[in-house]
């Protein structure tokens, strides 16, 4: 653990959704906080024991979470007042991200004792995992298959962004 | 932009592949640094300006980067030596990873304006999105339809977590 000085950049305007993402999670405590809701922890001592995070810290991501409608506090208990802790709709949609996240560190960060959890899918009822295609012919989604293309209208930076695509294109055809 | 002071622990030895991929980038800049190599950026200056980062988080985030085998430097030009940096395979593999966040967030965070870049798939010739699908079935991979189980041999708090969702399960029922 080490402590440093960190300048934050907001990415909450940028026209982008990777960086608006990025800025809504806030740090990386957040996805696995989500991983603690996804895998059915829903309360607060449970999410902190498992994940050795600091109180002050998850009650923030909570709250965080809470307020952009990624997670609903629920009373279950009266006096003391007590909450669970509860993934709304959008926020199991991020389930797809954490699955995706998941398949790439599989692959290229495990060593030879593979995941310590499977997923299995009940739809089919075999031991899976996930993996990203294109929505409209669903073959593998790589990123030799596909170009980017700027909306009409929109900034300049990327149309050069674009421009730097094809100058690169032309670089390799040249290798 | 805020200053902070921000603690950070080490994820690389969880048994985790999010955990482990967080550690890994380090924070949100590293993904923004790797969506301007995928979109085609390659030269040092092209992706400082495209993201306004400081030069020298650019440079520190490049580093790791090519430490871990995501992005390869090459010389482009010998007096002054110059380099391009280009995405190795590791490096490029997690653009699935990218558009599953980028789906997410054009799903949940975008207003009317729509995404600013589009992707087209030249395998099929079509506009489209990532999809995180079961690697087995095919079907869109949702929280809904799917368990968690423990490999053997595992931590027992991983166990406990699954006992943990199956308590939810029942309290679900139970509503």
């Amino acid at each position: 653990m080490y402590i440093g000085i960190m300048k934050r950049t907001s990415f909450r305007k940028w026209p982008c959704s990777i960086a608006r993402t990025m800025d809504l999670l806030g740090d990386w405590w957040t996805p696995l906080v989500l991983r603690e809701l996804v895998y059915g922890s829903d309360r607060f001592d449970d999410i902190q024991a498992a994940l050795g995070i600091g109180r002050n810290v998850l009650a923030q991501r909570l709250q965080r979470l809470t307020r952009e409608g990624m997670v609903e506090r629920r009373k279950y208990q009266e006096r003391p007042a007590r909450y669970a802790y509860v993934a709304t709709e959008k926020g199991r949609d991020f389930f797809p991200v954490l699955a995706a996240i998941t398949r790439w560190g599989d692959r290229w960060l495990d060593g030879a004792k593979g995941p310590p959890i499977l997923l299995r899918h009940k739809t089919c009822g075999e031991i899976t995992h996930g993996e990203v295609v294109c929505a409209h012919c669903h073959a593998d989604l790589k990123l030799d298959d596909v170009e980017f293309e700027v909306t009409p209208g929109r900034a300049v930076t990327l149309d050069d962004r674009i421009k730097s695509t094809k100058r690169l294109a032309a670089a390799k055809a040249r290798q």
